[in-house]
């Protein structure tokens, strides 16, 4: 891989991740010659400032991947599978953040501070995690290096951010109607292919995605798989409960670990995330001190609080991990997979 | 107890929750023949209508309790700490809907579905446990009966009405700040009593109560405590992370339970939940059907769905059980312990 001069690509320019996407390669000075903004043909044209320039959006054809080095994927799923083999076909990497990819067995599944060496083997696409899965994986690794991690059970609180911008404008059409709350009508969550739409405002969905035979949804499953695969564990337990919020960004969890290890402390526990990159430790009872999404918006850390040991189980923790869905949950860590190749 | 013609008191009757006993009581033809409503200084003269009839709210005094039969408290601890046994100095059974006397050894805590045999000896005053704690146990009694239980793990989704009527003002008034989201101003979450203030509106707050030296909050406590106690098992392991949401009315819980009992299916968890009093299962992914809040608001019933078995754990099932916190999680369930009292 080049190491500066690279032309780079971004499908799905217009939506929430893709727009972060820019921004971050900007704000990290990542050494591009060119940005190429590509959406649907219905976005053609329409235009982007960020950084004090402008780019206007084209529509993605398999020849839009000429002399790309790198193109970043996050327009769903379907438009992955259609244009990431055009694009690799022509010499670009492919940093894909939809599910197209992710258990595929020759595609590395990455979060650099976790798994960064499988990079050294790669087809031309990476895939990029479900953000609910990036940010548990890059809170937990350090307790996974130190001390083994033998099973995980979270809980999500997941902001309507996470199912693009126009759920995000749901939730700002129905929070206008507190006192009418019991007629609000739902056109999108909790997902845009579910045949059943139900408000977001003041409630609570414990739907994201659709369906598996299993009972278990697709969202809950990315997480379930996702992190085994990240953390190259097929007999870690993982099982996840996925709810969606009326939280606009900032994806939060309730987590707990038991680890391998007996008779680790919470003090042990605590410095060893304190140690950990992008990794902050906010969790100060006595002064209330706690992550929340409202405030991890627009921040690239994961924050871990109220870590607390289990009363009943020696090698049990509970802790809340939130983090900003749309960065280290999606564009942040695409970037930082960019960064990885380029450095590398 | 007399079986009818009940002289009944409720304390904290501009409440939340004290409006909703006395509507219960008129709506299940509680046998009364007065209802005194007493509140503060502050808010005597207020007059409540219910059932099209005028109650004029008196202050509460020592006197307040003469002839009284049942007095309910929902006032706040130190308002039942105060008057309880002034209420049960004059004759008058209390049923206290604080945490005053939750955990005193001599104190039922009764959720008649689970332990109504406790009842057949008090002293005067019952406990009514927490809302998150009731809806828990109402749900899993029949686990507890049929396969036995030996471990819990809850995160919950709590709705702001469990913190009172100025709590339900706060997220109305912040609502209207979608796009000034950074800048809500916060005066009474978490707790009114603590130092700092969070914005609930497009927020999740992971604390509710104060916080005790042992890292968890007393609202996770009382679920820890008043479960064992409920379920008359000290040696069940029960872990709770309490987190407010931006939610009006209506409490969710995603629950972790580890049954006694191998080899149980999930048709055998849902049937024994099913033939349960009070209790609904609403669990059919394949017509997206499981509880949410918004639609509990209003409703007596417990509500359980996403029932699935853990993939790894064989005697493991997680799901999401959803109630009204101001009914079952409060003034019905008060209610029910005075049909109790009336019945036997």
């Amino acid at each position: 891989m080049k190491k500066e001069n690279l032309n780079v690509a971004i499908v799905g320019a217009t939506g929430a991740v893709g727009t972060k996407i820019l921004e971050k390669l900007i704000e990290r000075n990542f050494p591009v010659k060119s940005i190429k903004m590509l959406a649907s043909k219905r976005s053609a044209g329409t235009e982007i400032v960020a950084g004090g320039k402008s780019y206007v959006v084209e529509e993605t054809v398999p020849e839009s991947f000429e002399n790309v080095d790198i193109a970043f994927f996050s327009a769903g799923g379907a438009i992955s599978k259609m244009f990431a083999h055009e694009a690799v076909k022509r010499g670009a990497v492919v940093i894909d953040n939809t599910s197209a990819f992710r258990m595929d067995k020759d595609i590395p599944l990455v979060v650099p501070e976790v798994n960064a060496h499988v990079l050294q083997e790669h087809a031309g696409i990476i895939a990029n995690p479900n953000c609910s899965t990036i940010q548990m994986v890059a809170a937990l690794q350090p307790l996974k290096e130190k001390f083994g991690i033998s099973r995980i059970i979270v809980s999500t609180y997941q902001a309507v951010s996470g199912a693009g911008a126009e759920a995000i404008e749901e939730l700002e059409k129905q929070s206008g109607q507190f006192n009418d709350r019991a007629n609000i009508q739902a056109e999108l969550l909790p997902s845009a292919s579910a045949e059943r739409h139900y408000p977001i405002a003041f409630n609570a969905i414990p739907q994201i995605d659709l369906f598996d035979e299993s009972g278990f949804t697709l969202e809950e499953l990315k997480m379930m798989n996702e992190t085994k695969k990240i953390f190259g564990d097929d007999q870690m337990s993982v099982t996840a409960t996925c709810v969606r919020l009326p939280v606009v960004t900032g994806h939060s969890e309730s987590v707990y670990v038991e680890l391998e290890e007996e008779g680790i402390t919470v003090e042990e526990l605590k410095s060893a995330m304190e140690n950990a990159k992008g990794v902050i430790v906010q969790d100060d009872p006595s002064s209330q001190s706690y992550p929340m999404p409202l405030y991890a918006e627009g921040k690239d850390e994961v924050f871990v609080g109220r870590i607390r040991k289990d009363p009943q189980h020696n090698k049990g923790f509970h802790m809340w991990i939130v983090s900003d869905n749309l960065l280290k949950g999606a564009a942040l860590n695409s970037v930082q997979i960019a960064e990885q190749l380029v450095q590398s």
